[in-house]
C-alpha cells in the first residue's frame, strides 16, 4: 500500500440507504475474508446515482482516518455494464470505486496518485466467482477491499496501471482574481448549503461576499456569531464555503438546493 | 452450534429504526456479555410489525456471513404476550426471533433445521432477570445472542426442541408449468420492486414475461441494458424477480408497492 | 475513571444525522488514537439543537453498557462560541458533552458525580491543534473520547473541577401526592409518545389515569393487552410513562407530539 502499513480499517460510502440489508451483506463479505476488519460507515445516503456528491465527501473525509485505510465508495449507475472499477492509491490511503468520475476529486488533489483498473479476468483467481450483474458492492468491491485492508493483496496485483480516470461530473469552480463561481454540491442534515468552493482560495481577499440566489452574504467564523434566523456564509469545518442560517434550515429559508450556482466576489479591489 | 465454530459475529435486524437508542442499547447488552463481539446491522427499517419482510431479507442475507454467525431479528408486535421465542440452527448459522412467522422462510429452505423454543423458566439461571414487558430485544434477545455468539451457550440448552414454527404471514408463490404468481415483498431504496418469486424457477423458460399492474415486462440482465426511464424485469442479486425502471423509481413510475400481485408467464408454450 | 477499568467502548449520540460523513469522520478520529475502540451509535437523529432529548436518552441508555464506557453526546448549537465542554463521571461511566443542559439529567440522578470543564489551553498538549470553529465533535470530542476510553487520560487532567452544570432546558415534572405534570419528551419510531414522568413515582397509586390532549388513558402492562387501535398508557422499558396506540401510531391518532403536557392523576384518593 505504497509503503503504508494497513490500518485494518475499511470505510464504506454508498447510495444504498440502510432500509435493506445491502450494506450489511457487504460487511458480511468483508468479515468473511478479514475477520478483524474495523468497518466504518461514512454515509449510505449519497443522492442515488450521483457520484459527484460521493467524490466530494470522500475527498473531504478520508484524511480523518489513519494512513493504510481502504475506502470503498459504490455509487454505480453503470453496474453490470462495461464500466471499469478503479483502484487509487493516494496519500497512503487506498480507494476503490467504479470509474465513473467518483474518484476524480481524489486524483485532482493528489497528482502523484497511482491508478489501476481492475482486470475482471483476475477475479476467479481471487476466489471471486459468479458475481451478480447488479450488486458489485457485495460481490466484487467487498472481497477485494477485505484483502487490500488485510494486507494480503496490493493494488498493482489487481490489473493494469492507467494514466487517468473518467473525469468528474461537476466542473471545478472557475477562479479569477476577484470572483469564484461554483455550485452547491450537497445539503447537510441541518439544511446548510455546502459548496465546492475552497476556503483557501479566498485567502488575501479583503471583503469577500457570497452571492447565492437573491442573497449577498458576509463571511463569519461560526453560526453563533449572528442572531438566530440570520443568513451567513462561513468556511466550514471541511474547508469549503458554506451558506447557512443560524439555528434554521438554509435550504428552506433561502429556497436553494443542490447544484445552485454560488459566486464569491471581493468587494474591495486592491493592488 | 451444530458443529460450526462461532464466528464471533452477531447480526441485527429490527423494525426499531435508528432515531432512538433502542438498537444502541441492544449492542451495549451484547458487548456487556461478549466484549469482542462484532455486531453488524442488517437493517432496522423493516416495515413496523411486518415479520414477513424481515424473514424475506434474513433468509436472503445470512449466507453472506461466515458459518457460526448468530442472527437476531426482532419484529415483535406480540412482545410481552404469550408468543414464543424461537432459536433455529440451519446451514451452520443460528437464528433468534419471535416465533411469529419471521423465521419460516429459513426453515422452509432448510428442512433439516433444528428448532427450539426458549423456556422462560431458564432465563434467571442465565442471569436474565426482570425483563421488561415491551423490550425483549434488549432484555432477552441481546444477552442470549451474546452467549450463543461467544460459544458459551448452545441452542439445545435454551428450551424444548419443537417440530415446527408459526407459519409465514405471506403465502408462498403458486407455481405451475407456465405461470408463477407471487407478490412484491419489499421496495428497495431505489424504488425497485422486489418479489418473492425465485429466479431459478424460471430456468428452462423460453420467453418469460412479468405481469405487474398495467405492465408486461421482459427480463433483462441489468439496469443498464435498457435506456433510462424504461421499465424492465430482472433476476436480482438476491436471486428473485425484481421490477425496476432504469435510473428511475419503479414504485413511483409504475404506481406499485408492497403486496402488489406479480405473475410471470412463459409466452412460448413448449414441450 | 473513578476506579472503573475502561471498557474500551465509546458511544456516540448526536443530531448530525447519517446523510453526511460527519459521524464517520468522528469514528476515524477515534480509531486514529485508539485503534481497538468499539464504537456504538446510540442515535444521530436527536432533534436538531435540542439537548433536552439527548439528555433524556443518554440518561436512560448508558446503564446498558459496562462501567468504564465513554459516552460522547454532541448536540451543540453553541459550537465555536464561549460555551464550555463538560466531562462528567457518574456510576463508573464517563460523559463528554457541551455544557448546555444536555448532561443535567445525568447529574440530577447522580449527585455524587464528578464534573469538570475542559480547559482549551490544554488541547495543544494533547495533540489537538487547529480545531475548527464549527465541528468540535470531530476536532475536540472525538480525540478526547479516544484517550479517555483507552485509559490514557483521566477527566481530572482535562481542566478545573466545577460544582454544577448549566441546567436542563426542560423543567422536571411537578409532583404532588395525587398528580404529576410532565411533558412528552420524545416520540419514538413507532409513534409512541414518551414522557419524562418516572414510572416509580406512581408506585402505591391505586388507579392512576394519564391525561394527554383530549384523552384519559389507563395504565397497561404491554401493547398487546388491548385490541389493535386502542390508546393506552404504560410504564415503558426505560421506566417512564409512555402513551401508545396498540399497533398504530399514537402521535398521528391522538394528534400529540413533543412537548405536549401530560398529567397523571390517581382517581382513588386514599389515606
Amino acid at each position: 500500500m505504497s509503503g503504508s502499513t494497513p490500518s485494518g480499517i475499511v470505510t464504506l460510502m454508498t447510495d444504498f440507504g440502510m432500509r435493506q440489508p445491502f450494506v450489511g451483506v457487504m460487511k458480511g463479505r468483508i468479515l468473511e475474508r478479514f475477520a478483524t476488519a474495523r468497518i466504518v460507515d461514512l454515509t449510505h445516503d449519497i443522492l442515488a446515482h450521483w457520484p459527484a456528491e460521493a467524490g466530494f465527501w470522500l475527498s473531504r473525509s478520508f484524511g480523518y482516518f489513519p494512513p493504510g485505510t481502504v475506502h470503498v465508495a459504490v455509487v454505480d449507475p453503470g453496474v453490470g455494464t462495461a464500466r471499469d472499477i478503479a483502484i487509487v492509491e493516494a496519500a497512503g490511503h487506498v480507494f476503490l470505486a467504479p470509474d465513473n468520475g467518483l474518484l476524480a476529486p481524489i486524483v485532482e488533489a493528489h497528482p502523484e496518485a497511482g491508478i489501476w483498473h481492475l482486470d475482471p479476468a483476475l477475479l476467479g483467481g481471487l476466489g471471486i466467482n459468479r458475481a451478480s450483474a447488479t450488486f458489485h458492492g457485495r460481490d466484487v468491491f467487498a472481497p477485494i477491499a477485505a484483502m487490500l485492508a488485510a494486507g494480503r493483496l496490493r493494488a498493482e496485483a489487481l490489473g493494469p496501471r492507467v494514466d487517468a480516470l473518467v473525469p468528474a461530473w461537476v466542473d471545478r469552480p472557475t477562479i479569477d482574481s476577484h470572483a469564484i463561481s461554483g455550485i452547491v454540491i450537497t445539503v447537510d442534515h441541518f439544511g446548510n448549503l455546502i459548496t465546492n468552493i475552497e476556503g483557501h482560495w479566498l485567502s488575501g481577499w479583503v471583503e469577500p461576499k457570497v452571492y447565492a440566489g437573491a442573497y449577498v452574504l458576509s463571511l463569519h467564523r461560526t453560526y453563533g456569531d449572528v442572531p438566530p434566523g440570520t443568513p451567513l456564509a462561513l468556511i466550514n469545518s471541511f474547508g469549503v464555503v458554506e451558506i447557512a442560517v443560524a439555528e434554521r434550515r438554509a435550504d428552506e429559508q433561502l429556497g436553494l438546493s443542490r447544484a445552485a450556482p454560488v459566486v464569491v466576489r471581493d468587494l474591495v479591489r486592491h493592488g
